[in-house]
């Protein structure tokens, strides 16, 4: 791996264990045992570094997710999706811990972001409308919109909605599958007789996972 | 209003308009053309102001929200309670910005703040089973308990998800609105056919309030 790429890896480690605000590019630097200058060489400064885990982040979106196609194992796809998207905040938590910070120090960033957030809902809501089209789910044109966004809002909040209430304030794996659980609650409702007993099935083994002690991960 | 009154009520507008990390204590005393000095003589540090915002909204909370009374009007009582609630997410709408950073900084507010929320959940939850015994929704125990931690997480995070998505980053009057018709839609999948009817109503009124074009308060 080369200096660049370590530097990046270490942000992301040091941001998901400690938070954005509290790492400064010297912290980052002593970590990996190369001098400021050295990073300064690759990165203008922080705000650049998390520039650039932006950018991976809707890469690894972009590259990651492929439309649902329509056939009978919609539901499995969504299982797919939802692991995917789930690693993905898992990945990048500390961005949602505070995200109105973060985008409002660097107006280029939040420009990318909300173009992302426009790509992001315009493919979330076409899940859903596939869901609906393949007979998983009943619901009306309006909800599907809302459905969006509450979907969009969950996977995005869910990370620092735990942390707040958690002394350590340390996130565990099994938190994500405790959020893939709020996410299939979200669809819950609007199954249709077929796919009712799936998306529980669905749920239940979710839940089994999230109440497993697993060790803590940072 | 006493001093200490008037640095609270600037910190606050002062945190919801520029954000909490923003705004020094110097700020605060320099905009209400104090010294530094006499704004210490009534608070130790910002982490001090934040601790005393924080009562406040706690006191709010207590004092504002009654459980619901069993009985016809249910679903009236919910109306009051939602925009109660709203409106307390818009006069500290700051706090959920940057909440991990808040609490990770203070571990005496971080413990106040998880058991507030402990008492939150059991209060939320008691609404949706009181709803539920009104007739006006149809649960079982297991997803009303769900149903509450996403009521929760909405509420406390709608505010961050509609800032992210504008490049002022400047929450409006209407976005409470807008919040309110996502809180009804967690509720409309459960209704009976009794109240059907009654929340199509009560969100397509929120929804014309939503739309509406208001002057943007900050």
């Amino acid at each position: 791996m080369n200096t660049k790429d370590k530097i990046i890896r270490t942000s992301i480690a040091m941001f998901n264990l400690n938070g954005e605000r509290a790492v400064t590019t010297n912290h980052i630097a002593a970590s990996l045992g190369i001098s400021p200058g050295n990073l300064y060489y690759h990165f203008k400064n922080k705000e650049d570094i998390i520039r650039h885990i932006f950018s991976l982040y809707s890469e690894h979106l972009n590259t990651h997710f492929k439309p649902l196609s329509l056939n009978e194992n919609a539901l499995e796809q969504l299982t797919t999706y939802l692991d995917s998207l789930f690693d993905l905040m898992w990945r990048y938590h500390f961005f949602y811990d505070n995200l109105t910070d973060i985008l409002a120090r660097d107006s280029e960033l939040k420009q990318d972001y909300i173009e992302f957030q426009k790509k992001l809902f315009t493919q979330v809501q076409a899940v859903v409308l596939a869901l609906r089209d393949a007979s998983v789910i009943d619901i009306n044109d309006s909800d599907a919109k809302e459905l969006a966004h509450m979907l969009k809002m969950t996977v995005s909040f869910w990370t620092p909605y735990v942390k707040a209430r958690r002394m350590t304030g340390v996130l565990e794996q099994q938190d994500i599958y405790n959020g893939i659980v709020k996410v299939l609650m979200l669809f819950k409702p609007y199954c249709t007789a077929l796919s009712k007993e799936k998306i529980n099935g669905l749920q239940a083994h979710y839940q089994t996972l999230a109440d497993e002690t697993l060790p803590s991960i940072a």
